[in-house]
């Protein structure tokens, strides 16, 4: 079941088992909190993960909803490991994998029919791309050489039904742009969470998530700290990891 | 030199006195904040405050820098309050304030001539104002009767050299629609610090300065918190009132 450098790791909050590579690609920090900061319905909805990757996010989610999950995938390698994850833990019936373009998807699943669309996109611009010994599929995960952030918030807009949720989780420094695509996109950011590495360094990453065709009404949420001054993840990061809250 | 109910308050971090009002205004905390989260040249240029109220953005900036600062206020009687206080602490050659409507301020002081400008503006629209009980001098100043939160911005941007820096104070709730106002006026946001009144808090006020026409480059600070789990003021907040730091 496992190939070349892959391994399965454990997601210890939901007592999950997911496949990874250092290679080809593992989860991060940033996919957690996409997964705790999401509004998931209980029962009722249909959920789009945008650029799953191996199937983090919808593992996560799987474990505070009932509802089924789609994830999409650009990559065939990260599809089928998400695929493969899946089957694993034996939730082929709740969560589907489908290999394809975040840009056509919406064509392809269908426009306004679905409650809540999270997305972890590449983070950093092609230009930005200075590391060449990184792998192809490491490459095409982070930068967006193949999908923009316009572009990731444009298709979740459109797989929205009206007062449906997207979430996002992107670089801190991309606020503005993704406040404007939001917004461009009938996307009304009505929370956001800054996620700090350490008390009184500046924030690294943000969490942001908008109602299509809400009203303007934002809340920022407390500050999200990484790490203590002691290194470690702090207590609330340690719950979100390992359940222990 | 005192009218009616005014007092003579200590600026303590700065060594100044200050006349204020309980029934007509008194500086808020969030002036304090704007004052110490500004940038402001140390030798060369020259500040204006919009918005000045009683003068305590040019009193604390004072104690930071030795270039001219222009108040500028609509409401005649705290335009001299903020005069009487400034003349009190030996400041009128390098503090002069200006009664008259932030919107006609720039073709009166001249387009493009300066440096800095800080604004801690109304906060609350205008069908907000539920209070029938407030002063007529408090209304104007809190609520968005003459000036919106985009004709500040827009008299910020045309006061500005290329290169200058705005900053403003305003309630956290707003932050996309200062986003949007600066961008559509030339003013790109390079640093924003979010304000929470306690940990595990929402925001309720928001620090942001953009540099006109300058490059998309977003930092968010550390979270300042104002109070901690005692109900008194943080350290870092009593540091930026009182100079204990």
């Amino acid at each position: 079941m496992l190939l070349d450098d892959e391994r399965l790791d454990y997601l210890l909050a939901e007592d999950l088992r997911i496949i990874q590579s250092p290679s080809v690609f593992s989860f991060s920090l940033d996919a957690v909190l996409l997964a705790r900061f999401a509004y998931v319905p209980l029962k009722r909805g249909k959920i789009v993960d945008l650029c799953t990757g191996n199937g983090a996010i919808p593992l996560f989610l799987s474990a505070r909803t009932e509802v089924p999950i789609i994830g999409v995938e650009l990559q065939e390698r990260l599809a089928q490991m998400a695929t493969r994850s899946i089957a694993y833990n034996n939730l082929s019936d709740r969560i589907s994998v489908i290999q394809g373009d975040v840009k056509e998807i919406p064509a392809q699943l269908g426009f306004e029919k679905y409650d809540v669309v999270t997305c972890n996109p590449p983070y950093f611009p092609a230009h930005e791309m200075s590391d060449k010994n990184i792998s192809e599929h490491m490459a095409i995960a982070r930068h967006e050489l193949h999908l923009t952030l316009d572009e990731s918030v444009e298709a979740a807009s459109k797989l929205l039904k009206q007062g449906g949720k997207a979430a996002f989780v992107h670089r801190a420094g991309r606020l503005i742009d993704i406040i404007t695509a939001m917004r461009a996109n009938r996307l009304e950011p009505k929370r956001v969470r800054l996620v700090y590495p350490k008390a009184g360094k500046e924030a690294n990453t943000l969490l942001i998530e908008g109602i299509k065709d809400g009203k303007p009404d934002l809340k920022i949420l407390p500050p999200l700290i990484v790490y203590g001054d002691d290194g470690e993840y702090t207590e609330e990061v340690r719950a979100l990891l390992y359940g222990n809250s």
